[in-house]
């Protein structure tokens, strides 16, 4: 029988020693089934993880047949906007409350992980978003995100003033504490705080979703994820450009941020029986009654 | 040269004179263009309009190559959902303040009328919902939406209890004052009162936005136009479906409505120039600022 | 030593037979203490309540010196709108799920009561609406409500139309789904489902809270409870009036309501301890997190 | 006949020439009808006011009866947290877009301000906030607000996390953008963009808004403006809080901010004919239809 998956990366939340223990514990399964096993070296930083090589998170990205991230739904963004130029898969495993994409929790880990790895497992096709920030007509920064692009004000405590275009159609000016350009995936994060929709993973959308705009007719819109959405600062001293709110870029005025689809699409891989509404119902304690 | 369009069929809103004088100039000009023009039977009801063949609304889905409608985006609504089985493209116009379809106005209709006949036109593709009132397992009503397919509580004023599926997957159950399903058309009327997000035309997406829920986590969601959608009602004595609000169906506990993507779109023709943001920020007054 | 409280009057949710159970260990318990009780003969029709005086509701309110009601918020709603002229002030003891009034869980009621009795007490001041509904310079039918007061559209589907205005100033024309003028008891209810605030029991207001208005920028408004609130019908063919959701009187096009502070609050006894913040918190979950 | 004023003090927007212009156009009226003028040391930085005592504003407080402020409602507030503590009534002139709290049209400005000074007014009081900052026991700030106390997570991009007790009772913990502290007079600024509701000027109280909450069931809350609110920061370390967006002070981990009622009400004088319904509709657009 051929295998769908022979070489296996292993990734850890970083700085938590209980994740590291479980990490070992996954790794000895996996290399007894006779599997080969890559660790990422950020996950070990500081840690003894003997008798598996040890590899920069890129390279797991080139050498790995499927990659297994243990932490939060945090460290899937991270992975993900890594190795997304690459098609691994990821299967995520969370040890505490679980997130939208860590679906499997710890005290499965093993049974879970042998039925993804024995071909039983729900696939799902996850579009990433990438934004490049333009000055005076030069690229300053690119960047992937997998939740959101965020430009939002500062510490100063002014409302920005921007405009968007939609390929290159004008859509608004607005006033307001920022933007939020989200995917399906981001849906059900700061968007959805913000007031904006769940887009279904299946979508091929994004929302754009204000914070908090002066303007009150200012609603979240989604798009194709045809577009191309062109983001121009007119008037913020102190805004940023945030990717997944983990890495950030500054703004200045008369900046573009120019968003479009990745190329490429993240898979993650599910245990068989995962449903996205029940997923969606727990986290949000849609079973529950207000009174 | 061979023509696009050689019968055109005209629709005026019932029961205003004006308009039918606005359809008469129309059907005089087009004919001296060479056109053949036939007149919808219910928009002439009890008026004199010699001189044109007087055909019911389901034949001019037959018989025409092209329908312009007189009126607002209601009387949009209404022909749509009658001549969507047909694939007869419309063109709008409106006589008093521009609506979303009806985006011509009433004194530059007959240049952009030649100017669309001509070939000289922006298309548009519109989803359309057909829904289905299951009763013991029979079907009791089925019916076409353009905008939405609405079920809400009666005038007893007391919330309703439903359960929603996707594709047979259970979403949740809810307590409020109903629930709508919007395609994108929809999502700038009644769903946007609501809180739904505005979903651009090309997204093939459908919103289900719960009105007024009881649980304050239950928030509109938007999913692909693929979906099976089921609605089953639990508790509500005095419920009824909507469909794009001018027509109803009384519902009975137990009673499901299934709404699906209906096989043809609406094609819309609008004239060159035509830009949904600009119709969008000048409906919702995007130029306008708060403070 | 003189009792605060002597005679007792008992209600219970009409047609649970357990809540008679629980109603006839009540009146037990207080007849042996030494209290006189009456039954309120809504809550025991059909049921065999011997040995206990059985008065119409609106003589308990004449005679009894506290009213105990068996039930739930619906219940508590029902009672206070009868006994709102007398200024008994009211107990609420809730079988099931604790209510926003109806604090004391069915187990700890014998407990609770004894000390309510005792004077050990957080008295709580509650502010209720009049209704007036106005056709042609008369008066139709006038009401009052502890919750809210809620003109809306009827089954029909149509959103109504509307002018109100807030002691003879004109504040707005709406066209939505209907209005809700909420008192700080209902804010927590259907006014908070329609994106109303919570205004906290002490604060002598009322909120005018729109049911999903068409124009975006209609957002709830809190108004002094000195103001005279009026609120005038233009358009709208089925629209009805409810007082709490519990009674309803049919609106004309033209007829007015007026909505004014009722000259009695309704004064509401809870154990010690309580605490109207860890209730808000415990019935909207805010101690849990979303992700 | 005695004057009810007599030393009218004049501020106006900083660094606006064509203002000093009106300025110095009112101040030559006012003496010529025998007002005595101080002009406001700060507006005048750099220009030549010649033939009028120049004073510090805080001296303002102390010797004019009535100050008068040219410019729009940003400098409204920063007047009006200086002078509160001194009782003097102010009058608002607006040289563009008619302000919340500056009223009156600068072509209009002689005639109303005469009629003013006649005593033909409509005064208006607006309840103050005054916040403390408190770190390990000491009050590192104070400060007065007009419009709203607003603590706010920083450019860093994460939510912050914090506390909130009023009157010493435990309302919720909260993981946000922020939380919004407004007056009447702030309900529709910030808060308003954020989801507050609109309380009136007369109203004795303030909403608790919180900045896009990732709880959805976390919403706006009024309180009376007798309570004390107190904030505690559990989490964030870019965490600012801000006074009516003007001023600011940076916040550490577990530092409180206290926020009260200010002992004083800053009083307005609008011109005979203010109606506060008017100008809400005037600036929300309420007049306006969506489509």
């Amino acid at each position: 029988m051929t295998r769908l998956f022979n070489k296996i990366g292993l990734v850890a939340r970083h700085g938590k020693p209980h994740i590291i223990e479980s990490l070992l514990g996954l790794a000895a399964h996996l290399t007894k089934r006779g599997f080969h096993v890559l660790v990422d070296k950020d996950s070990c930083d500081n840690t003894h993880v003997a008798g598996y090589p040890i590899v920069d998170r890129d390279d797991l990205g080139k050498l790995a047949d499927l990659v297994i991230v243990l932490g939060g739904d945090g460290t899937m963004l991270s992975v993900a906007r890594v190795l997304a130029p690459y098609r691994v898969p990821l299967v995520g495993i969370n040890q505490g409350r679980l997130g939208f994409m860590t679906d499997i929790p710890l005290h499965e880990m093993l049974v879970a992980v042998d039925g993804i790895l024995d071909g039983q497992f729900v696939p799902e096709e996850r579009i990433l978003l990438h934004a490049s920030v333009i000055r005076e007509d030069a690229e300053v920064v690119s960047a992937l995100a997998l939740n959101d692009v965020v430009i939002s004000r500062g510490s100063l405590g002014s409302m920005i003033e921007f405009e968007v275009f939609v390929d290159n159609q004008f859509v608004y000016s607005q006033r307001s504490d920022g933007l939020i350009i989200s995917t399906p995936t981001g849906s059900t994060a700061y968007s959805l705080a913000s007031g904006g929709p769940i887009l279904h993973p299946t979508l091929q959308a994004f929302a754009l979703v204000p914070i908090c705009p002066q303007s009150l007719s200012n609603r979240p819109i989604a798009v194709s994820n045809n577009c191309e959405v062109e983001f121009m600062l007119t008037r913020g001293l102190d805004t940023k450009v945030h990717f997944d709110g983990q890495s950030h870029c500054d703004l200045m005025e008369m900046d573009r941020v120019i968003i479009r689809s990745y190329r490429n699409t993240l898979k993650i891989l599910h245990p068989v029986g995962y449903n996205y509404y029940d997923m969606l119902r727990h986290k949000l304690h849609w079973g529950e009654r207000l009174l």
